[in-house]
């Protein structure tokens, strides 16, 4: 066991703060990584506020990690010290139901292991502690390689709100041409937006802020359109091959699904508090689907941090020190963040 | 024009009674059919009664329609007089939309022109005349073959709650060993499940009817599951790859949702009065959609036409004549029948 330092939530409502966790020696198929970046995903919040029911006190949040290997395990085969890494949304799985079988451990039939605030299935009585630390211990099977042609610390937010926007993208097929909507322009809608035009996709950012016009057409949006005009809402009708819905916060679905063409799809990303009162009809008379979608599996997350490396696709960052946490909590809530802030982990390590 | 017997309703609160309606004289591409056999489907009563808006009246319902061909015009290729065929839910459409150009006519970008109450495409100022008549003119394009390997009257309503239940089966691709739960034990849902189970699926009956059970099982359901009991629906958790709810009754889908495997999809082929809240959660958690079908286009309406004959497959129906076509429609109301109204039009025909 080691002891690191780490930024930990004690209860829903305090501050996170400086924390001492204890992290495994790595097992013979582990590998311990030095965190050198860590994304702020707004689960992160809604699990440090017990938001979404179950959290397990202290909690560290985080699960977009990049970081160096700094040991092996002695039956790793897969990686060498000094090695880029990734961690992303899980550390662990069954591996043996079907979904984990079909490389979708995201859907493990016996639970998946969260990087954080998840019963650990290797240490009996510990639950996980994620990425707001500046070391974590993980099977080699659940880390991915990165290139390090990218910029590391842009590269983070890829291992949640990247793969969560690929996933649906490729399991729904984009291709080029296709008509893609994105609600919401965040963490997830940047991603979407960028990956969905990166496929070729036409992209329509649709959205409730007219200043969000300028950035999502920077970010590969060929239109944008508001959706709080009714003309622009009727207009659209029959219009998308795919919507891409990242809002988490209430709101009205149909609205949205008559944007869809014959057999279009909207993927749900968001939970929103209360369910949504959604219309059969428009689903019927043109076969659209209402469907959801959950991050993606390891060998999917590795595909895709391949294709960003490849096309040159990071996420858009606002770097911060562990510190600024709270307040990068505050200001993730209130939409003031483009699009992702990171913690540089280096000011966890220097902290006294 | 030729002046011939129907059934109409004047007005949503009155009763169908006798009305003398006009064919037209059959074009170049169009054939005349006497009507033997019509069905009663529910959404003859929504029309009838006006419950989604739009009705124009007189209304003649009636698109499950089984006859012989009377007249040929002078281009029909694909029919001769005397031959068996069948008129669904539509009987023209615009042609050239992708949709249609995809053999989905059903969907119709610019409108497909349902069987009665649409406004026709051919002829100016009229709306279109449904199957509770004795006569009925179409394009050829929109007729079906029927082999006469099959009782007639129990044929006829294959052309709406045969292709309604049998397109999603085949959209979705349920194959043999898939798990398919089937929602309401109706006029279509009695459809869904001999087709499902002539697929090879294992086919659970979900109901609230206990009395049901004996019915479902031979229909060829393999297990009856009484959605009642809270036990029960815990324990279906995760179970069905495929879910066709018939249902157009007011009801909770969350349920339903709940019992379908990861990446399970619940088709809804009935439409409730009002929208029905959906909860995110357990779409996102096991990438299951939410969908709509709308019974399906000519091509596969003959695919599946030709599948019930060589699998022997018809409807269950009871009998009626068209002046107990009133008394039929309540029945269907309160569920009382097993499990479509077949009007024998001969009893319209002799009417004086």
């Amino acid at each position: 066991m080691k002891e690191v330092k780490a930024y930990a939530a004690h209860a829903a409502e305090k501050d996170l703060e400086p924390h001492a966790i204890s992290r495994r020696e790595p097992g013979p198929e582990d590998v311990e990584i030095e965190i050198l970046y860590c994304g702020v995903c707004h689960s992160d919040i809604h699990t440090a506020r017990n938001e979404w029911g179950g959290t397990r006190y202290p909690v560290v949040p985080g699960h977009e990690i990049v970081g160096k290997i700094t040991r092996t395990g002695e039956a790793v085969t897969r990686f060498k010290e000094g090695e880029t890494v990734g961690v992303g949304c899980f550390v662990d799985s069954c591996g043996h139901c079907e979904n984990c079988e079909e490389d979708q451990e995201q859907y493990c039939l016996n639970g998946v292991t969260a990087t954080y605030n998840s019963p650990s299935r290797v240490e009996k009585e510990i639950h996980t502690f994620g990425g707001y630390s500046t070391h974590i211990v993980v099977k080699e099977d659940f880390v991915l390689k990165i290139s390090d042609k990218l910029p590391l610390h842009a590269v983070a937010p890829l291992l949640c709100a990247g793969i969560t926007t690929y996933s649906p993208l490729r399991f729904w097929n984009v291709k080029k041409g296709d008509k893609v909507g994105v609600v919401g322009l965040g963490g997830l809608g940047h991603m979407a937006v960028k990956l969905a035009s990166s496929m070729g996709a036409e992209v329509t950012m649709l959205s409730r802020s007219p200043e969000k016009e300028k950035d999502a057409e920077d970010l590969g949006a060929a239109h944008f359109e508001l959706t709080t005009s009714e003309e622009n809402v009727k207009k659209l009708a029959g219009t998308f091959n795919l919507i891409i819905n990242t809002v988490s916060a209430q709101h009205d679905y149909n609205q949205y699904m008559k944007m869809l063409k014959t057999n279009g799809v909207m993927v749900l990303l968001g939970i929103p508090p209360e369910p949504s009162a959604v219309h059969a009809g428009p689903l019927i008379t043109s076969r659209r689907s209402l469907v959801g979608s959950l991050v993606g599996g390891i060998r999917e997350t590795q595909e895709m941090l391949d294709y960003c490396a490849e096309h040159d696709i990071v996420s858009e960052v606002e770097m911060i020190n562990i510190d600024q946490v709270n307040e990068a909590y505050e200001r993730t809530l209130n939409s003031d963040v483009r699009y992702r802030f990171v913690i540089d982990m280096k000011s966890l390590k220097d902290k006294n």
